[in-house]
């Protein structure tokens, strides 16, 4: 396989985008990464969509965006693994890459949820759960994830103010960020008393509904040393897992199995441990997904990822800066995004480019990004060369 | 890259199957898959499906299927392309075992249409045009491909009974295909006196709604010369490409461009030329698709392709047997396991295994799976070692 690299990144301010439509959006950060990586055509596209058949009744929506773009003829593919869509889009640009099929890839992910009302994107999220066995039965993800933070609260000591920490400091994350949804500052106070939505699940503990895109151009690593002067991003360490679909087939609630052999997967590829990664974006869908993550992840042992954000372990200057953009939390969850969000993040950081949230000396960066309750997980391990 | 061979393939029959949930047709094939393989393992999963979202309220498709046919914790991904999403899976997965990052893949696809009234099924259908400039207009797919047949007739003199006769002649080979939903013959009196539908298609010009799935097993060839008995089918060509999504874009409405594309790169890559193909499976969800992909896959002159059915060209038996089994028309239409089923065919065919319908020293398989109204394409060429 060959080595790939990361050439190209662009992404616009997420929100609730009122007068763009979905092909909008996706166009324009597609542009702003074709821009960043100075090319001249691309080879094929990918795209990581979770569910624009139910948000704005498009299907076939890689065709429909290569249109938009003006790239027809080139091959598009939409690929589809919930809120993990994005993080699967930046694997299968990196196969086609990698396998010498195509040299220059365009690698999209993008998520326009406010065109329905609440209560139908409260149901477009809920078909990530298995909706014969979960959905019918009235559980929807605030609620899955409440029950995975009273596990982990009941055999782990875990508290509701550690769950508040870790909006807390993505949130003052997230005000460094022009692009994040919510660029403000939470505190700890308003987090225990914000809205209950699925008890201990508070408001302030889940990410919002949003609109949003990001876009990556891959190529081969020795193409990109030769066509751009910005440091190449390598990504070295690939993997990616699933677990039961369903929250009540699983052994243990706390644990996210397809996150840690996800994780496993990349860390061999990429011949690295937990310790060598200098900072990491997660899949803080809600707070306690956080704190389990980062356990499945390696950063702390089994039981102790709700200290991690309360002891600063995780803050920007910690020692394992974790969500440095904001996260899901403050930056937003437009669901198809967030796995190709994170590359751009990484790619900000490892290239020295992300201002007043850089992270001082950042070479090693993670990315774990999951579907549904963790049913999927893709992991993918990024350096600057 | 890494040769590719088809070492499994496994179907059921195709109709309305009231009694099993999507879950269940996946799981019925892909165990034939396996079995018909002789593998004891899986390292990777693709699946492709156009919109179980929209169908039965199901998205982190690939997740679900791979938890339910137990091999959790392998890496799934589900693709969509429209209709062509069977065809990209089929991609996906060569570029997977030809990149070297797995061995063994299973890729299917599948679609569960029934649960849903016809209303809903014809909206879920018009998710694959562009929603915004042709659905919203009221437009459906047997509107936009009347219009491409009103075209066809005006251009190039086509008739009628040509149309017709494309629906007599897939019916007539779907008669000896047992695992077809319409298993019967039809005459042309039937099909020029059937409901019209959309000027001038009429019900027996249309494919049906389907529930179906098929399955295949890739693997390096050189590893399905070595486990398997059976003789090796090599995946010799990928095409795959994209044209407007919307039909009023393009400058001729007649022409199916991505097909044209994604034939030219298939055969490039195979060394082939139109002649060597000894058969075909074409996307024919209508009477007049058969026709237009035909000239785009230069079997026959453009403008010809009304001819073809009516003169036997394309018949069993004939110079180009085009869907021998039974095409969408009469085999059914689920519509993201319409790619997958192309190649379990082709593979059955080459094989030397399809029973009555058997092409005599077929050596060279053509499949042609196309989205929307031509919006995507794929082209597989399959060659047996």
């Amino acid at each position: 396989m060959r080595d790939v690299a990361v050439i190209g990144i662009g992404m616009t301010k997420w929100g609730e985008l009122w007068e763009k439509a979905l092909r909008d959006i996706y166009v324009e950060t597609a542009l702003l990464a074709i821009d960043d990586a100075g090319v001249d055509h691309i080879d094929s596209m990918y795209v990581g969509c979770m569910t624009s058949g139910i948000f704005v009744g498009q299907e076939h929506l890689a065709s429909q965006l290569a249109d938009y773009l003006g790239i027809c003829p080139i091959p598009a593919c939409r690929v589809e693994s919930a809120c993990a869509s994005g993080g699967l889009a930046v694997k299968m640009g990196f196969i086609d890459v990698a396998s010498g099929l195509s040299d220059i890839v365009l690698v999209s992910g993008v998520e326009k949820m406010t065109d329905v009302g609440g209560d139908q994107a409260t149901y477009a999220l809920s078909t990530a759960a298995d909706q014969e066995y979960e959905g019918y039965h009235g559980i929807t993800f605030p609620g899955l994830y409440a029950m995975m933070a009273r596990a982990h609260m009941h055999a782990y000591g875990t508290t509701r103010e550690q769950l508040a920490r870790v909006a807390v400091k993505n949130h003052h994350n997230g005000s460094l960020n022009p692009l994040a949804q919510y660029p403000f500052e939470v505190t700890v106070e308003e987090v225990l008393t914000s809205t209950m939505v699925a008890e201990p699940l508070r408001i302030l503990d889940c990410s919002p509904i949003t609109d949003g895109a990001a876009a990556l151009i891959l190529c081969p690593l020795d193409m990109a040393k030769k066509l751009s002067k910005k440091p190449a991003v390598k990504i070295t360490g690939v993997g990616h897992a699933t677990d039961t679909i369903a929250l009540h087939s699983r052994e243990d609630m706390t644990s996210l199995m397809a996150t840690e052999k996800a994780a496993q997967a990349a860390y061999k590829m990429a011949g690295k441990k937990p310790a060598d990664i200098d900072l990491a974006e997660v899949h803080d869908c809600f707070t306690i997904a956080e704190i389990c993550v980062i356990e499945a992840l390696g950063f702390v042992p089994k039981g102790k990822g709700g200290t991690a954000a309360e002891s600063g372990l995780t803050a920007h200057g910690g020692k394992m800066p974790v969500n440095v953009s904001g996260g899901l939390k403050a930056k937003g969850h437009p669901v198809g995004a967030i796995g190709v969000a994170q590359i751009y993040e990484l790619t900000k950081q490892l290239r020295g480019e992300a201002g007043k949230r850089q992270v001082e000396g950042a070479r090693v960066g993670l990315a774990q990004n999951m579907g549904g309750s963790g049913g999927s997980t893709l992991v993918h391990i990024l350096e600057v060369q």
